[in-house]
């Protein structure tokens, strides 16, 4: 494979990220246990992400949102000024977390490093993804960030289309089956899985993947001889 | 001038924004009218806006957690669920808004095309800046829309990095003298402020600008002699 231009996803591809939203919505949940079980708020939370996702899309302002309708929701309206203060405190901690890379990754890049054009592709908050690049400290790696209102075939062309690339001269790299591998293939990229622990519940598919453009390791450190041959 | 790449700003440049943000002020300040005159009002939302910058960033999804940190300051957080959910329909309804492109702007974009690689360069939420270039029917005319987590020397340095293309060859078109003219004319860009008649607070300068790489119109339609001989 000699892609021109190699795509890494970020959040749980580059850094530490779903973590930090479980430990947010634990702390949403204890706050509210006294309305629902743990498994109904968590239920509730993700009802409310994927209905406010055509308004708001993806990232921590989004969840912060979605976190307080689903507060006024669980109290039936009758929720404290103290307590709505307390949900957007959660989202402005989780806007501050630290970036912690996963093992290998600065390896990783050093060795692609020179030898192809390195991007990040990812959702989320724009701001916050630019501040996590940042504090990263591994920024310099990359050519660019293209942060993406969302990751589906279309979005993945448009950006193709930017890049001046053809999709048999790219590869995407990421934890997501559904939003890294998936529509990539579908344009005739490249894409390589990395899972991740955890996976966000909106981002899980229940089928396998066979196609002749995709592989799958559970090491980010196995992709260098793939690339760099 | 023969610049390589137009960038168009887009609120208040290609389509009306400011009246709507305007409009839902105004409904934030009935909301809570027994609390504080409007001046005050419009006042702490500025000023809770321009503390969440460093987290939230630009656009509406910041402004509707604006406008909830100011509720909460103004009712001593004794603020009602039923009033907290209606700032948040405030917010919903401003990422709904139909986008009403500003007068001649069709036009003009009609003389330049084919002559210029075109973009959009803006900030606010990316969803929100992607979903109003669509809504609009003018994306057709643009190579793309560069949503920008902020409009400092440093952004647009990183933005023509990404585009290769060197500061003398790039021209920046917008209605704010802050974001879309100085920080173009300090990394030895073009500018051309085209004023709207309306200007956030936050994007105030209170000095003119005297610069030969700077010019000033009252009409869109006064860029085109300019940019096609």
């Amino acid at each position: 494979m000699t892609p021109t231009i190699i795509a890494f996803d970020a959040d749980d591809t580059l850094w530490h990220n779903e973590p930090y939203f479980d430990e947010a919505q634990e702390r949403f949940c204890e706050l509210f246990q006294d309305f629902a079980s743990k498994q109904e708020i968590l239920g509730l939370i993700l009802n409310h992400q994927i209905k406010n996702l055509p308004l708001y899309g993806f990232g921590i302002k989004a969840f912060t949102l979605s976190m307080i309708d689903s507060a006024l929701e669980l109290t039936n309206q009758s929720i404290s000024g103290q307590n709505i203060a307390k949900v957007i405190q959660i989202g402005r901690e989780l806007l501050q977390k630290p970036v912690e890379l996963l093992p290998e990754v600065e390896s990783v890049l050093q060795q692609l490093n020179g030898k192809h054009k390195l991007i990040v592709a990812t959702k989320g908050d724009l701001k916050d993804q630019h501040r996590k690049l940042h504090d990263s400290g591994i920024g310099h790696y990359f050519h660019h960030i293209e942060v993406m209102s969302d990751k589906t075939d279309v979005d993945y062309k448009k950006m193709l289309g930017r890049l001046d690339i053809e999709p048999n001269n790219f590869v995407m790299i990421g934890n997501s089956l559904k939003s890294d591998v998936l529509p990539v293939l579908n344009i005739g990229g490249h894409a390589i899985h990395i899972p991740y622990h955890t996976t966000w519940e909106y981002e899980k598919i229940d089928f396998e993947i066979n196609h002749p453009n995709f592989k799958s390791f559970e090491n980010i450190t196995q992709i260098i001889p793939l690339l760099t041959n």
